[in-house]
């Protein structure tokens, strides 16, 4: 399932590329256009590097799977397989309001997968279990989905504050999931 | 081999999504268009995710592999692959009888594919393998391609009752392949 | 290297259908035009998972990785690289003399990569190895560009041979490359 | 980790080609324009061919993962996921001043990542460590960029020579990386 949901995911952060139309003219000012497009990419990119990164640390700590977890799994893949779209439709449309809101939704979507597919695997391995210690009270988790639906009704009127909020999110995840690899570390420690 | 068929599923999945084209206008009419191919996507996207979970547990329960096992998983990669094209051409032409129609052929090439290959492997195994316990009388495998000729023929007429025997069928499978596992799960419990 | 080489084997055999463009129309008629770009796609899969397969093989018989055998494997995997543009230009074109050509030039570079490639991993390994030994004479090895590079000047007159010639050096691998097989089993036999 | 970049390159490599659109014309000078983008493509393939040579021998010289090291990574994925963008911008402009002038910027850029992600493995590891002895005083790696902007700079008078440098740089770097494959032998002779 980790090879599959790595593949899955090296696919989508490099056909994003794609969206990026490779203009005709050769002048820097052929370039300027897609300055918005290059922008959101970055944005997508360094999304998809946080749920690649949260996503891997959460499959390795998971030792059973079951079909509810497989299926919780392709269910997050299937909106991070937007991204693409959203990416380029946001992008391209210089951050109207209507795409801008639509990232927002399929950003918001994946966060709900991604608790889904969380829930899912600390059901499979008990509420004492490794992981569900490590996700604890899970702030970052519970605060992100707020700020993408402000985020999303902030692109109809204000459409700057949507993106300054995909990116203000973006920044509170980099940090990579600490608290599972913490949990790890701290269950090989008693040995003496 | 298991490598390399999740890697062209992984593929086939995701480039699908390129055939959503992204629209040049930001309005929420330029999405409507897109409406029966997001539809079709999603409906594919499920029929790809029960062919790699299902096939994912067959290849684990095959042992040895032989000449014969790699071409018939080639050809089962083969119609998969032609899933992007047919989710497309159904989609873009909002489930016109035609494209409805090969959108069917396709699936029942693909479950006749899946056949030979599961026939394949029991062959190379033995009738009283564990594979060939578990697929037992295959009742859904029976079934399958019947509801696809039955849809392949009504699209000609009432195509909408094609498209909820693709969703039917799609739901009758969405529940994974617990035969294998279960007769897994049986081999390894007379330890006393 | 056989994970990268797999990765890039499965993107290739699944992009190519994206050469495949989806039509407008929804009629039968409107498929008619893309018939030749399907046959050349199943060509084209066909020599890939041949490929694929041998390829897998003699990988397998190598245990030791030079930088030679890293470059000549990028050497092979590049001019696969340019099946999906070949498929796609020999069947736009409806099998044109240039086009066909064209695909047999390809097809016999792949060759000669794939022949250096064996070459570099003996050379490695020494004349005395398994895999010496499995090539042997290697009749299929030295046959296919022969007929290779008589296709490529029968396009010039007669495509159809040409095309014919193609179909007739895969038919002639379509058997996997048992020698190797049969060289590690019987590396295994003298036990007692 | 590995397993994640060498999807990611081997998707990078292969997507590039389809940037070389397939003419609708069969003639033979429908391919000369195609001959840039041609040239480009080699020259590409070559450069992401070394990038994942030693980015492969580097990464198996690291026993330890760090959120640093992570992070190092995929900053060096998104230089080398311009590639395509890049190879098809500077072949389609046959070489224009801004094109060439930008081909050199990401393959700077995607130096400067390497570096990075090079002294992030280092500190983890510590000074003493396997690979700060492999890379040495990495004479290749401080030179590099210095043609590169050179090459920059050159592109708006005389572009062939920036052309020129690049190919310089890849003939530099074609021998793979034997420093890190010394020291990993070196470390197991002192056996007696």
């Amino acid at each position: 399932m980790e090879a599959f949901s790595d593949g899955v995911l090296a696919i989508i952060i490099t056909i994003m590329v794609l969206e990026m139309k490779v203009p005709h003219d050769s002048s820097f000012a052929a370039l300027r256009p897609l300055l918005p497009v290059f922008l959101t990419y970055i944005l997508s990119f360094v999304y998809l590097g946080i749920y690649w990164n949260n996503h891997h640390h959460m499959l390795h700590a998971a030792q059973h799977v079951s079909g509810a977890i497989l299926w919780a799994n392709l269910h997050l893949l299937f909106w991070l397989s937007l991204f693409p779209f959203v990416t380029g439709w946001m992008g391209e449309n210089h951050f109207a309001a209507m795409p801008t809101a639509l990232y927002g939704v399929v950003l918001l979507m994946a966060a709900v997968a991604y608790w889904i597919l969380q829930q899912a695997i600390i059901a499979r391995h008990g509420r004492e279990s490794l992981l569900a210690h490590a996700v604890g009270s899970d702030l970052k988790g519970k605060l992100s989905p707020v700020l993408y639906i402000i985020a999303i009704f902030a692109a109809f009127f204000v459409p700057w504050i949507a993106g300054a909020l995909y990116v203000l999110v973006a920044a509170l995840w980099l940090v990579p999931d600490r608290r599972i690899e913490r949990a790890l570390a701290a269950r090989k420690e008693p040995v003496s």
